[in-house]
C-alpha cells in the first residue's frame, strides 16, 4: 500500500488539559507535525484565559515549542472550542475525563483519548494502530447511536495504559504466528507514568514501590480486547490470561517489564526471534508520519533493552525486546520496554490520529 | 525444644575474605556475638601483613567494631590461621573460594561459606537452618571421605544465593502446606549483591539492568536442593520447576521479588495467609542468637513490602512477604522481599554456624 | 556542673501538628524519653477525633512507636489540650505556626517550635544549648508581657533553621576561641528537609535544584542572633556576615555545607581543629538527655563527612566537621554536616526543652 | 570578520585512547563534522588490533555512528598512524598521556589534548576559544624549540578541566567589564566527570562526596592562565584569587557550580546582567562549527539552571548562568551549569581544533 498523502491544508486541532505531563508530551509532538496543527489548549478552570506560558510548569527538556506560550487556555467546553477544529486530543486526568469527552464527541468532535475512561466501553475501539487498526470499525456504530439521540455525529478512540501498549506491541507478532494462550508480565515502571508531581522523592529514593493503583487491572484486559476480533455486536476478546504485578522504580522514563508466554502453536526459539524481527504493522505500511520504523527492535546483547539506553529507540515510539530465551514454567520468556509517555501515552494517541486520517475518517 | 545453652567459652572464629563487603558484614554481625569471637581475618596477598583499618576500605555504617581495626591480616591458608580456630566464615568471592575452602576443610576446619562454589556439591548441605535443618546429616559423609583420604575430618557448609535465601524462606510453609508445584520469580535486586565497587554509579543511575550474570541459574537450581529430601545417597531434589527473571535497580538493599505459584493442593487465600503467619523454623524453637522472631512477617498493607522501609525487619534476618492475592495463570502470587548481604550473605552463614553449633557439630 | 536529676514523675507533653514529617520525628525521639511523655497529639480539622495511627502516613523507619498509634488527635487549640500537660513541641507548617502558637503561650504553655514564625521576635529565644543557652534570659521578658495584657506566664522558645543549626554549632568554637567576621556557605540539603510529599521525585531524579525558597535569608540572619549577646532590651545581633547559597540534593537526610571562614583573630590551622576537637557545651555540661557526646566530631579522613555515612552520628545529633584547610580568600574552609529532621529539627528542638528542665523553667 | 570558510576536503584526524568515555564524545561529536573526518583510532595494547565495535563498551545513547565500528584500533605511536593525518585529539587519561603527547608532537602532529598534563606547561596554551584565542601565539614557540631539537614543527593545544572551563566562560565577560579580583566556587560535580566505570554507585546513591581528588587544585590554578595576557615570555597570570570546594553528586552530566565573585569596578546588578546577555566571542565571530549561540545563557527564573533541564543548552556546548543576585561578601553570586564531557571534555578540544583551523594553524 502506498504511503497515504499529507492533507492539502493542515488540520486544526485541541488539546484538552494541555498543561499537565501528558498534554506537554502531546505538545512538543505536534511541534511541526506534518499534517495536524495545534489551534486550541484547554484547561481547568484555575487557568483558563490565562497563556500557556504562564499557566503550565514546563518540564520537558527544551523548553515550550514556538507560538504555543503565548496561546490562552480555554475551557474544556464544546462551546469554548474553535469551529474548524475537527480533532480533539485528550490528557484530561482520570477522574473527570469521562463526562467531557462524551460531550464533546457528543458535539461532533473526534477524540483521540489517552484516560482510561472509556477504553472498555463496547462501542469504543481501545487502538493500537499496530495491533488492531480493524477495530475502528466500531466508530460506525458510535456515530449512528449519536445520530439517534439527536446528538452530533462525533465519536471517541482510546489508547491503551502504557503498560499494555509496549506489552501488546511485542505480543502481536507472535500472537498472530502462533496463538497465545497465556501471559506473565511483572513490570517497573518509570516515575513519569505517575504524572507531576506523582511520586515524591522522598518514597522513591532507595526504593522500589511494589505497587501502582489500579495499573494491574488494566494490564490484565486491555490486552484481551485489544487481541479481539471484530463481531457484529462489538469486540470478541481474546481467550488468553494475563496476570500482571507493577512496581514503580527510580527511573525517569521507560518501562521495562518482565514478560513470559505460552503459545498455542509450537514454536523454535528461531521462529519467535523471526517473528520480532519480521514484525510491520499498518501504521509501516501507510507510512504515518508518528510511525516508527521498525516498530520492534530485538536486542541480542546480554543486557539490553535498558530504559536509559533504549526508552527513545524510534523516537520513543518504538517497542525493545530483548533476553529471548525459553523458559521452564512457559514457552519463553524476553524483556520488554518501551517509553511511556510517548508511544504509551501522547503518541500513542497521535498514531490513532494519523490512522483515523488515512483511513478517512477524520 | 529448649533454647541452646550458649558455650562455657566463646568459640573463636576466622573471616575468610575479610576486607570486601560480605566479610565487613561479617565482622559487624560477630561484634558482641555470644557464642562466637573473631580471632582471625584472612586476606588476599595484597593486603596479608596490614592492620585490618588500614587495608579496608570500610562502607559500613557506624565504622569498624572495637578491637578489629587493629587486626593483623593473614593469608587465607591453614598453616597461617590460629590453631584454636575451629570455625571459619568465608566471605571469599566466587571464582577462587572453591579450591581454599576445600583445603581448609581438609585441614580439619569446619567452613561456613557464602561462597557458590561447592554449594551444588552432592555432599555439601545447601543450608538455611528455617528450612532444612536436616541437611547437616551430610556432613558426616564428608568427614568420612576427607578421614578415607587422609585428611582431616572437617567440612563445608554454604548457605545459598541471596535471592534463593528469601524466595525458599516464603516457599517453605507453602511447601510444608500445600507443596509447590511450579514459581515464578522475577527479582528487583540491590546494588550491594554485586560487590564493592560493583556497579557503576553510571550504569543504574535513571536505569535498571535487566540481566544479573549466573543469577538466573542459581535462582532456578537452589530452591530444589532446599527443599528437597536427605536420603542415603544425598538429596533428592524437589519436584519443582522455578523460572527466575533477575533485574538490578537504584536501591542499596534489599532484594525485592514478584513470585507466582502453582500449588499441589487446593488452598483458600485464608489457608496460605495462616501458613505464612503461623510459620515457625528450626532457630526460632532452637532461640539461635541471630535467629528472627517471626522469620516470616505477612503484610496487609497494599503497597509493602517495600526495600527502604522493610529491608532491617527482624535485625535484616527476616523474610517480607505482602500482596498476597489469587493469579489467574498459577494459585496465588505475592511479593517477597530480604536484606540480601545480611540474612542473604553473611548472616545468614552465621545462623548456619549457629545452628551447627546447636547440633553438636562444631 | 553535676548531671541534671530527672523530674520525680515524667512530664506530660503534647505534640502540635504530629502527623506530618517533623511531628513524627518528635514521637520517635520522644518514645522511651527518661524525662517527657507523649499525652497530647494536635492535628488540623481533617485528623481531628482520628487514631493517630489512622491518620498519619508513617515515613519513619521502624513503625509507631508502642501506645502511640492507638491515641486519639485533638485540635491545636488550648481547650482541647490535658490540663496536667505544661510543654508543648511544635510541628505547625511555617504559615499556620504563628498565631496558634501564641495562643498556647497566652493559655500558659511552653511552647518548643520549630517552626519559623516567632524565631526572629525580639523577645522569643533562638536557641541551641550547645551555643547559647543562656539567651533563654529572654523568657521572663515573654512571661512579663503576658501577664501585664492578662494572659497567663507561658512563653515560645525557637531552634533555627536546620542548616543554620549545623553550621552555627560548627562556628560557635571558633566564634568563641577567634572571632568571626564572615562566613560563607553554599548548602547541599536533603530531601526530607522539604516535608513530604515535598520534592517531586520527577524533579530531582538526575538533576540538583539550585534553589530553596527563603532559605539563603534564613541562614544569613539566624547565625548573627544565636551567636549574639543577651542585653537589656533583647539580643544584640553578633557582628558578622553570612553569605549562603541553598542548593537541593538527590539525599534523603542530612544537609552538607560547603563552609568559608573569616577569623578576627590570627590562628593556625592546628588551632582551628583544636577548637573543633576541644568544644564541649552546656549540654555535655549538664548531662541533657538527648545531648550527643562529642557534639562536633572532626573528621581528618580525605572525603568525609559524607550524608549517608555521617548523618546519623550521635544518634543525629552531633555535628560533623571535615575537610579543614586553610583557604586562599578566607582564612580556612570545611565540610559541615548534620541530620536535618533530627539536630535540625525535632531533636532541636527536644534538647531546647531538657534545657528548660535543667534551668528550672519548666 | 566573516565565517571561516570550510577546507576543500575534509581534513583526517585521529582520536588518542577512543575507546574511553571521552574517546566515545570525541567520535559522537565528529560524526558529520563539517570540516573534520575520523581516520584513525588509537587505543591501548589490550585492544589495538580489534574493531573499535568490538573493544569499546559504547555508553552514549544513540548508539556508535556509521563507519567507526568496523575501523580497527591502532597503537598510540606516530608510526602506526596514517600519514595523511595531521591533527590529533587525545583522551588518554591522565597518567600516560604526558609521554605520549610529546612524543606525537614531536613527529609533527598538532595535538588538541583533554588531558591535564601538559597545561601549565610554559609553552602549551591552555584554551578556550570564547576565552582566550590569541594565547595560540605561544604555538609558534613550541614549533621553534622542536626544530631546534631535530625534531619536527609538530606542537600540542590543551583544554581545560571540565569544571575549570564553564566558570571561566561564565567569568570572561565580567573580567572584561568589571575586573575580577576574586572568586570563590563550590561545585556540584556530575557522575561521567570521574569516568567509566568511575563512582561507584553504592557510593554516591543516597549520598553526596564533598571531595575530587585532585580538582580543587586545578580550578584555582587554571582560570589565571586562562584569563592570563600573551608576553614575550608566556603568560602572565591574572592577578586573581580563586578558592574552590569540589563535590560529587548523583548526577549523570552537567556540572553545577555556585559562584561569588569580587570585582575590581564598580558594577550594578544590571551591568553585570548585561555582560552576560551581550557577550559574544571569537567562536561566535568566526561562525566555528560546534561553537554554540549565545555562548552564555541568562536564566532569570528562580531555580534555573539545572543539570537536566539545561546541559544540553547550545548541544552541550553553552554556559549557563542563573540566579545572579547581589552578595553580602562579594559583590555578586549566581550559578554557573555546564555538560562536562561536551563542552568540559570532547567539544572543547574540538572548539579549539576549529580555532587552530581558522587561525591556519593546521
Amino acid at each position: 500500500m502506498a504511503a497515504v498523502n499529507a492533507p492539502a491544508r493542515k488540520i486544526k486541532v485541541g488539546i484538552l488539559g494541555a498543561t499537565g505531563a501528558v498534554g506537554q508530551r502531546f505538545i512538543q509532538l505536534l511541534a511541526g507535525h506534518p499534517w495536524f496543527e495545534v489551534a486550541a489548549l484547554t484547561a481547568s478552570d484555575r487557568s483558563v484565559g490565562k497563556a500557556y506560558g504562564e499557566a503550565a510548569k514546563w518540564i520537558i527538556r527544551g523548553g515550550i515549542p514556538a507560538g504555543i506560550a503565548g496561546m490562552h487556555l480555554v475551557p474544556t467546553e464544546p462551546g469554548a472550542i474553535d469551529g474548524e477544529i475537527r480533532l480533539l486530543f485528550s490528557a484530561i486526568p482520570g477522574g473527570t475525563a469521562g463526562g467531557v469527552e462524551s460531550e464533546l464527541a457528543d458535539a461532533g468532535f473526534a477524540v483521540c483519548s489517552n484516560a482510561s475512561a472509556h477504553r472498555m466501553d463496547e462501542d469504543v475501539p481501545l487502538l493500537i494502530p499496530d495491533v488492531n487498526p480493524e477495530h475502528t470499525a466500531l466508530i460506525a456504530g458510535q456515530k449512528r447511536k449519536r445520530l439517534a439521540l439527536g446528538k452530533k455525529a462525533g465519536y471517541i478512540v482510546t489508547n491503551p495504559n502504557c503498560t499494555s501498549t509496549h506489552l501488546v506491541c511485542a505480543l502481536k507478532p507472535l500472537h498472530d504466528a502462533f496463538g497465545l494462550r497465556a501471559v506473565n508480565v511483572v513490570t517497573m515502571q518509570a516515575l513519569s507514568g505517575a504524572g507531576y508531581p506523582g511520586v515524591a522523592s522522598m518514597d522513591i529514593l532507595d526504593n522500589v514501590v511494589p505497587y501502582i493503583g489500579g495499573e494491574e487491572e488494566k494490564i490484565e484486559i486491555e490486552p484481551r480486547k485489544l487481541l479481539g476480533k471484530v463481531k457484529a455486536d462489538g469486540i470478541e476478546y481474546a481467550d488468553l490470561l494475563v496476570s500482571a504485578q507493577a512496581n514503580r522504580v527510580a527511573v525517569r522514563n521507560g518501562h521495562l517489564e518482565a514478560v513470559s508466554v505460552k503459545l498455542r502453536d509450537e514454536a523454535s526459539l528461531e521462529d519467535v526471534a523471526e517473528a520480532f524481527r519480521s514484525y510491520r504493522g499498518e501504521p509501516q505500511r501507510l507510512g504515518l508520519p508518528t510511525a516508527p520504523e521498525p516498530a520492534i527492535i530485538l536486542h541480542t546483547e546480554a543486557d539490553r533493552p535498558q530504559p536509559r539506553l533504549d526508552r527513545l529507540a524510534g523516537k520513543g515510539m518504538a517497542t525493545s525486546v530483548g533476553r529471548l530465551r525459553p523458559d521452564p514454567l512457559f514457552d519463553y520468556k524476553f524483556i520488554v520496554l518501551g517509553h511511556n509517555t510517548i508511544r504509551g501515552a501522547a503518541g500513542g494517541a497521535l498514531l490513532n490520529a494519523e490512522l483515523l486520517y488515512a483511513q478517512g475518517l477524520l
